[in-house]
């Protein structure tokens, strides 16, 4: 079956003195376009963003949403694939390919040009491209919630999610987000060349189903937990947020203000929680 | 001593059954602005990106030179770190911070303001931001480079880098980018929350240097390779680079297209190679 999300190159294999031509599964990585238009404006462009294809609706859902384009389920009217217009700067020059492209019409005024001016997305991170640093702050609530969660669970969402990453198991290069009830079973999961775009495809995909927020669920990353993340995270009112690796100072600090339990290293029987510990049975303590 | 680059914050470690609140280093992770002005031009804020604090000349210095923006050292008539002046926008909301600034000056006219509108960068990627997928591909000449490098060589970057990366060794948080020469000696190596931060500290110093381009070079980054990096990677002239996680399949075609010998998983005795094949010595063949 084709599969979107990756592509097959030759490669040469070398294990140790021996050198083999082969053929290899790769992620896929290609733009995407998100256009928009409120409520009597004229589409345009908001961002590119460098995405491993499939779950381009929930992608551009996610990301209207996290970043505080649209608030509520109802502000997005309508949102499809299509294919670039002519005429459209939605033209990949890389090679000889169109991109991807994702229009959304929203019920508030966005004004797509101006926004685009001083808001922008990326494969990996939500921040860049802010044209300046009083607009790197989305405007996310704090996140109330009395959901509490045992060592065991916590240390069972990193094997979990993996399971999951079915493209990782492929080509071993995908970022992976995954949202898990409070008994431990995986609710969604979504994969992408980007750590951010993989959040928002799991975000969109609950948003579009009108699931938000979702206090009563924890979100795992397979990466490390940036600010950015922590922000998308309490924009979808998760409490806690798991990472197999470290987070940034900054994801400390928005964590903390923002309400969110994160939890980081999470290895093995092992893990640390940097805020809100109270969510966190620590079992006996040392 | 004081590091700039990691930050102490309360964490509590849960070890099995037994959980013990602790003190520990995290990688920093602050926002920097980059500010330009062209001959005759007012200075602008060109863009902001997520980094880890140090090296930030270098940093700003290497986004303006693989980004495009200058072309040679001289282009680049003066560059220092400053604080915001009264009324930048420089100033930071989270947690009441002022911003690091850097100011570049430079011999070509820019029109920052322009240029900030559809060109931006990030933490972790070089694509964020741009505002049409015309603006993707930043202009790189094709690596051309006689270098050859054996399989020891190669089998040994990964290692050489992670032995660099003081402060990976501290949080365990931190991308790392190293350029080594053809004999397998570290010539540069820097560390950032951002795997595009790390790159451009390096190929910053090179460029402030004036030791570019590095075709007698390989440089080697401690995950994954990406379309942007590779980009990069070109702009610096370096005609082989190695990654220990896959490659996505943009990353490949540009490598191809620019000349590049693209290397990925490099574990232990074993690497793929993607493009350029006849630069890697590949022992016997199968």
């Amino acid at each position: 079956m084709h599969d979107r999300r990756t592509q097959r190159a030759a490669v040469l294999r070398v294990r140790g003195s021996i050198a083999t031509e082969e053929r290899d599964d790769l992620a896929r990585e290609e733009p995407m376009e998100i256009r928009v238009a409120g409520p009597n404006e004229e589409e345009a462009p908001l961002v590119v963003t460098m995405r491993t294809p499939g779950h381009d609706v929930e992608l551009a859902a996610g990301f209207l949403f996290t970043e505080g384009i649209i608030d509520r389920r109802r502000d997005l009217l309508a949102i499809e694939e299509g294919a670039p217009m002519p005429g459209d700067r939605a033209r990949l020059p890389i090679a000889g390919r169109d991109a991807n492209v994702v229009r959304a019409r929203i019920a508030k005024a966005i004004d797509a040009e101006r926004t685009a001016r001083s808001f922008f997305a990326t494969s990996s991170c939500g921040v860049c491209g802010k044209a300046s640093i009083d607009q790197i702050e989305v405007r996310a609530g704090r996140v109330t919630s009395s959901l509490r969660a045992g060592r065991a669970l916590i240390t069972s969402l990193p094997g979990a999610l993996r399971a999951a990453q079915e493209v990782f198991a492929k080509t071993g290069g995908l970022h992976a987000t995954g949202v898990f009830d409070e008994a431990g079973a995986l609710l969604i999961a979504r994969e992408d060349v980007g750590r951010h775009n993989a959040m928002d495809k799991v975000v969109g995909r609950l948003f579009l189903d009108d699931r938000l927020p979702i206090d009563r669920a924890i979100i795992a990353v397979s990466g490390r937990l940036s600010f950015e993340l922590v922000q998308k995270i309490a924009r979808a009112g998760a409490p806690i947020a798991c990472a197999v690796s470290a987070p940034s100072s900054l994801a400390i600090e928005a964590a903390d203000r923002l309400g969110v339990t994160l939890v980081g290293f999470v290895r093995g029987e092992s893990f640390n929680v940097y805020t809100h510990t109270d969510r966190i049975d620590r079992g006996q303590s040392a």
